[in-house]
This record gives structure tokens, C-alpha cells and sequence, in this order.
């Protein structure tokens, strides 16, 4: 079989591969997704004739919108990139990606909420625990999604095993990273988006317990 | 002929092909119109004192928001892919295609505004019916377009004509959901969105009755 | 030279050849631009105990709202398809694309701002007025553009150069719509945007003026 | 090694080649915020009894908020251009690429905040100021990509450093520009928007002084 091209043979020459239409799609919706998280910085309402100082107080005030914007975007941002890094291993078009694409494209859909909710009332618990509920569940979309992108049907042939395999601990890195970020949202919610750096840190230990040959199942 | 090119012969060759633009172009607005849906989730106003309950008790009252959020955005997937699976038939553009293809993409740019409406006032009469027609709309715009897809001059020309009365049927089974809904939301407002679901059920009962030979004409 | 190239020899196998990026990009705002409409639709605000007349009459008063955004929406797309058409016969990537296709996009962006405009104030001179005037700014930077497209450097080498006059025809028939309305508006606000149904007449009179020889020169 | 495809053996041949989806993810976003500029447009609120004088009136008052929108539609178009410019010249993906393109559409993202910003307080110097820092802060990532999209490893092998040399002179003019709407703003906050027109000033200046030989450096 071909690679990039549909299973079915009717539709060898479509126009636009079943594939590529499924990556385009996924595209906008994350790039729509992280453009409309700066609809929640709203501008602050004050008198013209306010000072320079109030208009500096006013700006600083929107720090917590701000972080979380950033945050955001760089998470989102991530998410892409592993989206991106997955579905650079698949070749064939498979209705199973339906389902597992359209739930990530949802969670991250979701992202502008759940950021608007964490940055206007920063360091209360039930609005952080929520953020990291919903990266969680984003999270978990994402290794569902990028499993099925590095797996037959729809993997390159040649697709190197170990690569795929480091795909999934990226994955793992990530929903472990998040459930770090729920936790030390109890200890303080203040601490709940600084603690999503850790995400990198994960990864590092996975890599180095599977190049300790501890984990042989992941 | 060949295959994905444009029919006017000065064409051959272009950048964008004609039939590929317009393909792209509904991407990008099915992808805009799911994104959006977002927008209706407005981050509930409490005073920053209020306590952890409080702020469980306003999360949870958008639970209807929540539940439009994810039913409109599932709708919207599912009708993305029905026009993937449409036009991955297609091969030849045709004039006669843009009409049926904007109509498409209106009602499906009206999405975000009906699901606001119904889930603002969930559970009454006349919101919930507002957005079942406004799907069973969807849903002939739908299935207008997609016969115009997989008919000639569009279809590529040795596509599969069973393949072609199969997605006609699927079309049909979307028109048959919406309008379960309909009538649903007459009984009770609360089981319209939940009677969508009814959608693979007819599905299944055209295919069924088309084995049978009771389906000859469709 | 081959077609769908860039001019500048050393861009020859550009990943994202430049006159598909600016098509794509065109496309993108566009696409935005016409699921933008659908925000100025608010969802009315009623209490919950308001009884189905009511819901029913709160929706019938968004009736100019649900007008300005299917003509708006329609107007677009009828944008889109003119740049379609006369981008499908570009085929040399040119610099001298990038203003008129920033100052087409640009009146397309504001669109959504002066449907709203029009909408809110519906039957009022200076709203309509407005709305026609931006409508006819764009049209001018719709001829503008494709006149562009479809002239060297950037026109296919073997474009028939009936298709590019019929095309300069097409965008002046749009101007004559746009003025034809805002000539409407200062008579009666109410006909300024039935009054762009005008433009199909205006295109076939230009047709037929063509035919008989009388427009030597357009 | 080919053009177009990526380092790693295993992805050659992928359906969306790494460097695509990085420029198709760019556009996506220079998109969608050059088109979200327009949700700062608000209708102004009059009532329907409102005389053509008190509407024009009003739309007078929308001046700032109008010369905002161009401005910025404008400057991102500028940058959107030099993008395009830049990556017409790469041709091999490198996760190099990644930071600072995100960093760019981070930057490029926040415009619409800031435009909203400084157009709601036109002439007060604390908005203006924040405006054109955040220019600035956009002008150098700007720069920081487009030098990594023409430099090894992922420019084309037979790129005319004298090309990648005026891609980065061009960078520079652009961050000198932004400098100089930072300086004007102290003087008086009107001319920081008009001050952006120095720009192409910059460009000019730094071209003579490299044919002079003044700039071997850059």
C-alpha cells in the first residue's frame, strides 16, 4: 500500500487526503484555540483623566490574566508541538482517529474557559483545581490520540518502534506533569501553573528509567 | 480528464486548486464555528472571598452550558466529518458546488449562537425547539451538499455507487435525528439534546431496511 | 519559467510556495471573518419563568440581526468566490499582490463590525449608509485585487484574456451593486441591503453590453 | 539531502511535512488576530431615536478606535509579510524552530489586547507606551525567527547569504522603528502610532549604510 493515501482504493487521488484534512483541521483548531485566550485580557476600565500612575496600577493588576495567557499559550503551544511530532509518524487514514482527535480537539477547545476562570480569581482553590482537571483530562486525550497516530493502521510502515515508543513516555511525561500541578494546587494554589514546569522533569526521569530498562511495558 | 483539476482547461496547474480551496475554506470554518462554541462559557461572577462550596456551587450551575458546549461541539464534529467522508469522493470541481457548500457552512456558523440560546435557557420550550430546527437545517444543507459531492460532475468517476447511496443514507439518518429531536422537545424540552443520540439508531434502520431491498430508491 | 513558482530562482521548491501562503492566508480571514458574524447574534436576555410567547417574541425581535448576518454572510462568501475565481487563473507569485490583498482582507475584517452596525440600528440612514459605504470600499479593493491576479506578472502565462475581462467585468458589476445601494439607502434605509440583489442585473448588463461591443474597453 | 522533507529518515514522505504545518500554523494564527481586531470595534449605544447628526457623532468618536484597527491590521500584515519572506527561503525542519515561531505568535496574539488598549486611551501616554513596548517585544521576536529560518540548519543549501543578510537588516529596521514609537510616545503620545511610519525609513538607512560598507557586521 501506498503510504499517505486512503485505505479504500476509490479514494486513491482525493483531492485532499483524508489524513491531511484531519492534521489541517486539527491545526485551526488549536491555532483558534490559543488566539481567542487573548478575548479574557480585557481592557481595564478607567476615567481618561486617570493618572499615569493609576493607568500602571490598573496594567499591574493584570498580571494573573497575563500569566495565565502566557501559561496557556505555551501549554497549548506544547500540545501542538506533540501533535505535530506524533502525526509526523502516521501515514494511513483510519476512522479509528476520529474519536480520539475530535476529544483532544475539544479539551483544547476548552483551554480559554478554564484559563479566563484560574486568572480571574488566581490563588482561590476550586478555580485551579479545576485548570488542572481539564489539562488532566487534555492530557490524556492527547496520549490517547498520538498512541493511535504511532500505531498500525496508521503509522508509517517503517515507523522506528523506539521512536513511538518515546511518543508515549512524552505522553505519560505530560499527564504526570498535570496530576503534579493538581497536587500542589492542595498544598497552594499559588502553586498550581509554576508547578506544571515540571512536565520536562518527568520526561527526563522516564527517559532515564527506560534507558534503566525499568520500563519495559511503556 | 484527470483527476482533482479544474474542467476549463486554462486552469490546469493551479496553485490552489479550485476544488481544494473550497474544501479548506469549510475546514476553516467548521474549525472557527467549534471554536467559538467556547465563547458562550462565561466564567461565573462571584466576589473573590466566596469559599470553595460557593465556587463548586457556581461551577456547577454551567452545567448546562457545559453539557451545550460539548453536545454542539460533538454535532459539529460529526457533521465536519460527514463532509470529509463526502468529499473525499470528490474529484472534479464544479460552480454548482459553491450554493449548497455556503449554505452549509452558514448554518453551521448559526451553531455557537443556538447553543448559547438553549443552554441559557435550558430545558423551556421555544429555545430547545429554536436549535432542533436550526439542526434539522444543518442538516438538509447538509445532505444537499453532500449529494452534490458524490453526484456527477463532482464525483470522481469511478466512485463506487453503493459507496455513493451510502453516505446519501447517512445524510438521511441526520435528517431523521434532528427532527426525533424535534418532536422529543414537544414532549419534554430536557430530552431534545439527549434524542440526538437516536442519530446511529436510524442509521443503522436505513442500512437495515436498505439490505432488505425496502430502500430502492433512496 | 515554470507556473507556481517564485521569480527569484533560489525560492524555486519553497515548502509553502508564496502564492499559496498568501491564498491560504487570504482564505483564513475570510473563513474568520464570516463565523465572526455570528457573535454580534446575542442571546436575548428573558427570565426564565417568560412564557413561550414571549420567547418567541424576544427571538422575532432579532430578526434584523438574523437578516444582516445572512446577507453579510452571503456577501462574503460572494467575496470569497470572486477571489477564488480569479486567483485560480494566478499563477507567478508577485510582491505587488501583498497591498491590495492586505487592503482587501482588511475590509473584509471589518465586516463583522458594520454588520452589527447596520443590524442594531436597522431602517436608520446613517447605519445603512455606513454599511453600504464599506461595502463599497470593498468592492473597490475587490477589483482592485483581482485585476492583479489575472494581469502579468502574476496571470497564468495562457490565461484567455476573455476570462480576465470577464473577471473586471464581474468586479465592476459589484461596484455598481454596492453604489446601487447606498443610492437606495439615501431613499428609503430599509431597501439598502435588498438593494445589493442588484449586482447579479448590473453584472448581466455589463454582459450584455460586452456582447454588443459597447464596453471597448473594460 | 532533499529539499522539503524532514532530518529524521523515518518521517520522508510524511502527509503534512513538518516545516508545512509550522507555516500553516503561523498563518492560521497571523489570521485569526489580524481578524480578531475587529471585536474592539463596539457598536455604539444609542437610542433608536438618535438624529443622522448624533449617529455620525458617534461614529466620529469611533476615529481612535478605527485608526487603532488599521494600524495594527497593518503592522501585523507587515509582519505576516516577513514571515512569508523569511520562510520562502527554509527548506529543512529543525525543532529549533519551534521556540521562537511560538514566542513570535505569542507576541503576535496579544496585538489585539493592546490595540484595544491603546485606541479605548488614545493619547494617554501609559497605554501608548505599553503598545509600543509590546511592539518591540513582538520586532525582536520577529527577528529572533526570521534569523533562524534563514540561517543553517534550516534555510535552503543554495541560499544568497546577501538574501538572508537583507532578511536580517530588515528585522532590524523593524525593532529601530519600534524605538522610535517608544521615544515619540514620551514626547507626546499622539505620534506614537504615526511614528511606526519610520519603519520604512530605517530600512532605507540601514540598506545605504551596508552599500556603503558600514554595516559588515549585520
Amino acid at each position: 500500500m501506498n503510504d499517505a493515501t486512503n485505505d479504500h482504493p476509490m479514494h486513491h487521488g482525493a483531492p485532499a487526503h483524508a489524513l491531511e484534512r484531519l492534521v489541517f483541521f486539527s491545526d485551526a483548531v488549536f491555532a483558534i484555540s490559543i488566539t481567542l485566550l487573548v478575548i479574557e485580557l480585557k481592557v481595564p476600565a478607567l476615567p481618561r483623566s486617570a493618572s499615569d500612575v493609576e493607568f500602571l496600577q490598573a496594567l499591574a493588576n493584570l498580571t494573573p490574566h497575563f500569566v495565565g495567557f502566557l501559561v496557556s499559550f505555551f501549554v497549548i503551544g506544547a500540545f501542538w508541538s506533540g501533535h505535530h511530532r506524533a502525526f509526523d509518524c502516521a501515514r494511513h487514514w483510519s476512522p479509528k482517529l476520529l474519536m480520539p482527535n475530535l476529544f483532544l480537539l475539544c479539551s483544547v477547545a476548552g483551554m480559554p474557559f478554564f484559563t479566563a476562570l484560574v486568572s480571574e480569581y488566581y490563588g482561590k482553590l476550586v478555580p485551579s483545581a479545576a485548570y488542572c482537571l481539564w489539562l488532566f483530562f487534555v492530557a490524556i486525550c492527547n496520549l490517547w490520540n498520538n498512541m493511535k497516530a504511532v500505531s498500525p493502521p496508521v503509522a508509517a510502515d517503517d515507523l522506528d518502534p523506539e521512536y513511538a515508543a518515546l511518543i508515549r513516555r512524552r505522553g505519560w511525561a505530560v499527564i504526570l506533569g498535570t496530576l503534579t500541578a493538581l497536587a500542589f494546587c492542595f498544598v497552594n494554589p499559588w502553586l498550581a501553573q509554576p508547578a506544571l514546569i515540571s512536565m520536562p522533569l518527568w520526561r527526563r526521569l522516564l527517559e532515564y528509567l527506560h534507558r534503566r530498562g525499568t520500563l519495559k511495558t511503556v
